[in-house]
């Protein structure tokens, strides 16, 4: 057969193979190439095939006739250079597709097809039609627990797996959905100054207004090589880094890209998502935190429950030391949404300002506390008080300056936005509702994470009296049409319900609680 | 907000809008955009919003930083000539996508979101990967009948309708999987001798050998405007053309771009799809053929049968005369399989040739009988002796000529491939199975349908006797590495089965049922 030359397209098609053929390409017309195809690209024996969609242009200024395009993350997996041979032929549908198909029928799989499907993910023989043909799947059937436990296995296997060369290395994470959540820079900085192991490897923000691993970038470097992360971690009993560069469960990175824009998040998929990326990431012992409340995540505590007891199944069928704990979702956690305002309030617990927000150190407490436990020296019932001393001894604030200055800090941290607008109370009364997504939608359009400087600064929390024109949030901003964005979406609706105190009913204002539906989370 | 250059971009993405950034652009910074998000892009009061999906560059030749990039199918939405100055923002989800996720938990959707799903599906709303959630979705749990109704009303009213302005329009549709199966050839002038009306509009083949609209491409034109179609049906009381031009449920023609890729066709969406086009296409009479074998898309009578009654509940509550044969889909029918091949086999059995395959003659005239029965004036019964002396007395092929002048016959038609194999009985015995999709494939590989001259020609039919070393069949190819690829599958796997007939037990032979994976049709 003929052979193409190979041409780098500088198209980042995130995540897909994109394969792009000349339409007079002689090799178009002869294989009855069909766009949304799979091709298989390959280069003799030392090359590894490379799988791909293929997209057909029309102008030779991209790819010639005698050419085969490859988008940049193919071309970096062929790892050949541009204007090498290589012949082009219809890729074979990947073989644990036929998986996917008894999981649409309804059946359950066996581990073997689970780490075939991961397997086959990994190597980019999915598109991201058959990965959200998975995914659905999945979230409609559901997984039976063992399912989600050969699928947990499946993804840690389909990468790398830290060893910190410890006994106990504890972690926490929060299944997410409540802005302004950011325990975790406190409650590291506490174990670690306790002297247990918690190397956390955090995510940027993807679908809210900032990540963990955001927030700390205000403050210090996050993007650290493995071998920096445990000098870090060997000196300092802890760190906060940016989990993105290690290949740690890459299938479940592949999933994310589509469940994402798909707005899928089944409990099953969730659970494997979590613990595939801990147990990759070495943790032994590990605090899962999941917020229940009429706008987080999970709304009812009976969901929360059978949520938990699929993470104690799976983490107990994986060795790990697992605790769950409900929490109180029902508003945002301290003042600020968005990583400067966030970093903020971190810093305000953490140096014991009496003007920090009570809820966001009341929490930390607590979870920290109960990663304290998971030391055997500790009592049963001793982790608060003990999380309470690190903090207020001001051990746990010396620890957090000692991993920044590791990290490297960052010299020159960005300021807040400079455009700044005060959303008002429209009556007087009482703070009833705060809709946690209109929160993180309006500090998104502000620009966060993008500008780490935007966001929303909370002025008022659930059950705050407030007098009309009296400020309920301020939004932060950088850029005037993010300010706009942002602006208007808080005019349509600020998120917030008011309704008179009870105790006031010859109110004569024009209060009423709004009806305002609060949507599904997706 | 500041502007950016349209430019059109000569990709192909295959009904997915795609627009292309650079990475450096402005707004790819400000707006948070990610890969993969989708993106709303805005001219002004006059221009149609487009929606696309994101892709990054880093290559100003293909797109610079103060440009936006089209693929071909979004720039000619958007109906804006290169250098139009237009705005980008991310774009909300489309509103319908709550009701996917509402049927991927299982639920009954109402025939107002169908309506919806189907309109932001032909409005190009919706992502590939959302299209496959739906897709599967609707698989998973599967359509209650009613839902399949409303589906196929709303892929209907999605599109144009055609108005033939006759009380009786006949049409005919099978389902597919059974290669050679050309009976509509033969069917239609028979029908439109008697003179019915019956305007074909077919497909060409996406993922079988042949198409009945490839086969007819050998004789005469397909490709006709719609005031082509109509003068030339008011005239000849039939035709055959390609349906592709014509805005015939469009939606459903969307969702068969995702459909395919995944292998998936589930019964709900089958019906709606085949009776969406059909209703679409101005149809009053329709007959359904189903056919049913170890390898054809049915495999089990039950099967058919319950197709059957959706067939029937959709056909009758849209108001259609719609009648369901279950034919014999245990082989190939007629002997060639390929477009040269299957308009030869469909020419002798026009022509009354003693050598026309008998079972494409014998299930043309089934069919044509009972599309001919459709006409009140024929009495019950009497269709198929009807039928065959419109064959027999040479005036459905004069009917044939006529329709083929009218559309333009085809002044150069191709010849058969020269590279001919062919594939000798590895033993002497009765042939006791034939399987569809490895014949389907090997007549693929050897180039049909695009290499017209491509293709199988079978010399055994199941329970042909035959002697080791005498031709199976023989493969027609045109291109060498078309011709080796097929000749190389066939090696692997005749698609034969061949077994000692019972009458011979002193057979002493290397003979033996072959035990091969008849596999999933998908």
């Amino acid at each position: 057969m003929d052979t193409l030359k190979l041409r780098r397209i500088a198209i980042d098609t995130y995540r897909e193979n994109v394969a792009f053929l000349h339409r007079d390409c002689p090799h178009y017309r002869s294989e009855g190439f069909q766009a949304l195809n799979k091709v298989e690209i390959l280069a003799g024996q030392n090359a590894m095939p490379v799988l791909a969609v293929l997209n057909v242009v029309d102008d030779g200024a991209i790819v010639g006739p005698d050419e085969l395009g490859l988008s940049e993350q193919a071309f970096a997996q062929i790892r050949l250079p541009e204007g090498a041979r290589v012949t082009v032929c219809q890729a074979q549908p990947p073989a644990s597709l036929s998986s996917v198909h008894r999981k649409i029928r309804g059946e359950r799989l066996e581990e073997a097809e689970y780490v075939a499907i991961a397997r086959d993910i990994v190597n980019n023989r999915y598109s991201k039609i058959e990965m959200s043909a998975f995914i659905v799947a999945c979230a409609q059937v559901g997984l039976e627990r063992e399912e989600v436990l050969y699928l947990t296995r499946a993804m840690v296997d389909s990468g790398e797996r830290l060893d910190w060369g410890a006994g106990l290395v504890a972690d926490k994470h929060c299944i997410g959905g409540v802005p302004g959540n950011r325990t975790t820079l406190i409650v590291m900085p506490i174990v670690a100054a306790h002297g247990l192991l918690i190397p956390k490897t955090s995510s940027r923000a993807i679908t809210s207004p900032a990540g963990t691993a955001d927030t700390m970038e205000v403050l210090a470097r996050v993007d650290l090589s493995p071998d920096q992360l445990h000098e870090i971690v060997h000196r300092e009993r802890g760190c906060l880094a940016w989990g993105g560069t290690a290949r740690l469960a890459p299938a479940d990175d592949v999933l994310i890209a589509v469940e994402r824009p798909l707005s899928l998040d089944s409990p099953g998929q969730m659970v494997a998502s979590i613990l595939a990326k801990k147990v990759a990431a070495g943790a032994t012992h590990l605090l899962i935190d999941i917020p229940v409340g009429p706008t987080a995540k999970v709304r009812h505590h009976q969901d929360a429950l059978r949520l938990r007891k699929l993470f104690e199944f799976v983490g107990d069928s994986l060795g790990l030391h697992l605790e769950v704990v409900l929490t109180n979702g029902s508003q945002p956690i301290g003042r600020g949404i968005g990583p400067v305002l966030e970093a903020r309030d971190v810093l305000a617990v953490l140096n014991n300002d009496p003007q920090a927000p009570a809820d966001l150190r009341d929490k930390s407490l607590l979870l920290a506390g109960q990663i304290l436990e998971f030391d055997p020296e500790v009592r049963g019932g001793a982790g608060r008080a003990l999380a309470r001393d690190l903090l207020e001894s001001g051990r746990a604030a010396a620890k957090f300056r000692a991993i920044i200055a590791a990290q490297g800090a960052n010299p020159d941290p960005p300021p807040l936005g400079s455009l700044r607008h005060e959303v008002p109370a429209p009556v007087d009364g009482i703070v009833t509702a705060i809709d946690n997504f209109q929160i993180a939608r309006i500090a998104r359009l502000a620009g966060a994470p993008m500008d780490q400087g935007a966001g929303v600064e909370l002025h008022r929390k659930l059950g705050d009296p407030v007098r009309q024109g009296e400020t309920l949030y301020a939004i932060y901003a950088r850029f005037p049409a993010d300010y706009r964005f942002a602006r208007a979406l808080a005019g349509q609706d600020t998120g917030y319900a008011i309704a008179a105190p009870l105790n006031s009913p010859g109110h004569g204002g024009d209060w009423r609680l709004p009806v305002r539906g609060l949507g599904m989370p997706h």
